[in-house]
């Protein structure tokens, strides 16, 4: 039987997983793929700290001995950073190594080059780990929905911020509150800023929405904003509003070119995704042919995350390998966020007097925002009104936004959230 | 560039839905994966009924044409049923051409066969369309979850009758009003036996069972229980629980077995699955590794059905070709149903009498039955009862079933559905 040879660069949480599927599963992987599955080399940093895990024979803290081992088929990077990850992955497949990767923001800064550079050498190059943890997103996006223009995705792909959400909603907590807790669980780091305000999330939706459209996103183009305004009495108000509140990635090709964006955004509480609570994850998309469709699961963790890795590291050995790993070969425009359509919930803090109403509404409409719903939530002074949109350019709203700001009746624009999936 | 030539059995609904995806995507096509894919035979029935829609030259009634033209690389099977659809893939594969097809029924009845000629002959053989039409269910469980030992696949796989139950849950008619319903909207055919009784489900359980635990079920084995006695009251005494009824296509691997079932059953409301309503399909699945999944669409349909059938037919082309087609490796042991377990929700009819709760919980007592919960709906005679079980083999709840019958305070066990999902 002839037996495939892996090295990992790293034996963090994702790597021990890996190593434990490929121990623990060893007869099973035989059977399913007709070839060995065998760990050779694992790069780490201090072999003391490793060596009653794992066979010390296995360990090593010198790349250059995996790179030039003949014997090494693939090699997977699951040490997560930049750097020296990059470096790493060029001489392995400048050295004619396959590569199987969890490292979503290497891919976001770095992917263009790789890809290409595996192209060109012929190699496969698969990242299913990097998005979504276990949810097999990559695959579907690449593969099942190979004959479907997409026209969008839209993803709770943070579980850190959707925790927190969902805490949020549920308890009626504010952030803070909810924050602390989620750290308590280990569901969110000492500094929680790469989950809070959406880079992690961006990051993957840079992988979807390059896979989606067939075109290298742009991560500086992609709009980051996060959860830290989101306050529970806009939950609330959303809530008798029949809405939900995630932290969305939202990637759709319009006429005018590609949205990407990672927002707060309230969905309808019956949408498939409003009910994609705690840490869970879900990507949700729609293709001409196939309609809509959504993908769940467990989006991060040691061994959905471990799943992933080891799934292409089955896909490698099995050599599915005339597949072209890059599948970008347009390139289309990307909009910058002022030309993205949404609808938008607005909260607004105005004096109770007769006529604020119509004010309000006039300079909506002056500018071209037509409205879905208002709603007087309480009085007193100030009176807090709820507008909800329709569909309107971001460039619109914000004129409308700074017109409303202006009226002597307006006390403050107190919040704006976009609101997406059927009305 | 190279051309990838198909020739297609059947211009029906899903037939013509795939000719349009190939024509209108052809350029996208090429793009992806650097070769042509080209339709150059199709077999009708009567040439002259759709030489208005497609070029006379591709149609054809003489199935011989096709297989001997030996530029035709892939057979697509879309006519259904199972003659003359077994002997001409058969015929395909002797004559060493790869096959996709979106063929249950066939692929339940003569699946083990057909799977194993392609093994031998080479060739590769698809039918990610046979299951949940555009949820790419198939390849999620052969390939993206290799790396897990799956313990169940749970599934809302018959759109016809969850459009059924979801009217009947959310307006509170009976079954045969909502049955003209979805008649009347093209969601359930004149005769809908197939449908209604599970057996079209069962034909999907065994394709996705078989897949999961790699070991091929049999269909004589399958527990279906359709959904015809189900009634608007269980379905409010079920919410009242907060329980949702679903048909669900159940698959489980246990020390002792596997369990295979097709049966209307409570989940709670708060279960993915529960929120899956109208004619969409969703799949369950846990994994070692990965935890609980969960994938949603449209299961049948014109264009979901025919992106499914284009992704078999660009990965065939891709060639994609040294995975084993066939996936099951193992000769499992498959339950009896008396050996499967489940909770269940049982309604009973009693006298209005001090003693007959006693009675009746020593019956399931006695019978290892321990209850979960008690509920009494109104007062009258009769009184309803309701129980809510903890986890029990079949045959003990027969048992009790049984010997509750017999008791003199009992008029009448009305209902007993099974309950699934945590408690």
């Amino acid at each position: 039987m002839k037996t495939f040879n892996v090295a990992l660069l790293g034996l963090g949480t994702v790597g021990t997983g890996v190593y434990r599927i490929i121990a623990e599963h060893e007869a099973d992987l035989e059977n399913k793929i007709g070839s060995r599955i065998a760990i050779r080399k694992i790069l780490v940093r201090d072999i003391a700290k490793h060596r009653t895990r794992v066979p010390e024979s296995l360990l090593t803290t010198d790349f250059a001995e995996i790179v030039s081992d003949p014997s090494i088929d693939v090699i997977v990077e699951v040490m997560g950073g930049t750097h020296p990850a990059y470096d790493y992955i060029r001489q392995a497949l400048q050295a004619n190594k396959h590569v199987v990767t969890a490292n979503k923001e290497l891919l976001a800064k770095h992917g263009k080059e790789l890809l290409t550079l595996a192209d060109e050498q012929g190699l496969q190059f698969r990242f299913e780990a990097s998005v979504a943890g276990g949810v097999p997103i990559v695959k579907a996006l690449k593969e099942s929905l190979g004959a479907n223009r997409i026209s969008q995705v839209m993803g709770i792909i943070n579980g850190t911020t959707n925790y927190i959400l969902t805490r949020m909603s549920n308890e009626g907590v504010d952030i803070e509150t909810a924050l602390r807790e989620a750290q308590a669980q280990g569901y969110a780091e000492a500094d929680p800023t790469n989950d809070i305000d959406g880079f992690d999330a961006a990051y993957k939706l840079l992988i979807l929405g390059s896979i989606a459209f067939g075109s290298r996103l742009d991560i500086e183009k992609i709009y980051t904003e996060g959860i830290r305004k989101i306050t529970p009495i806009d939950l609330e108000y959303g809530r008798q509003l029949g809405y939900t509140l995630k932290l969305l990635a939202i990637a759709k090709e319009t006429p005018e070119g590609i949205e990407a964006r990672v927002h707060p955004t309230f969905i309808p509480s019956k949408h498939p995704l409003a009910a994609v609570s705690d840490v869970f994850n879900a990507i949700y998309v729609e293709g001409d042919a196939v309609g809509e469709l959504m993908f769940y699961g467990r989006g991060a963790g040691q061994m959905p995350t471990a799943s992933a890795v080891c799934s292409d590291i089955i896909d490698v050995a099995l050599n599915c390998g005339t597949r072209k790993v890059c599948s970008c070969i347009y390139e289309k425009k990307q909009l910058p966020m002022e030309q993205t359509v949404s609808r938008y919930y607005v909260r607004i803090s105005v004096k109770d007097n007769p006529g604020v109403l119509a004010k309000i509404s006039h300079e909506f409409g002056e500018n071209k925002v037509s409205l879905h719903s208002v709603i007087q939530l309480g009085r007193g002074e100030p009176v807090p009104l709820v507008f909800v949109t329709h569909e309107v350019t971001e460039a619109n709203l914000n004129q409308a936004i700074n017109g409303i700001k202006s009226l002597d009746c307006v006390y403050s624009v107190d919040n704006i959230i976009r609101v997406e999936g059927e009305a």
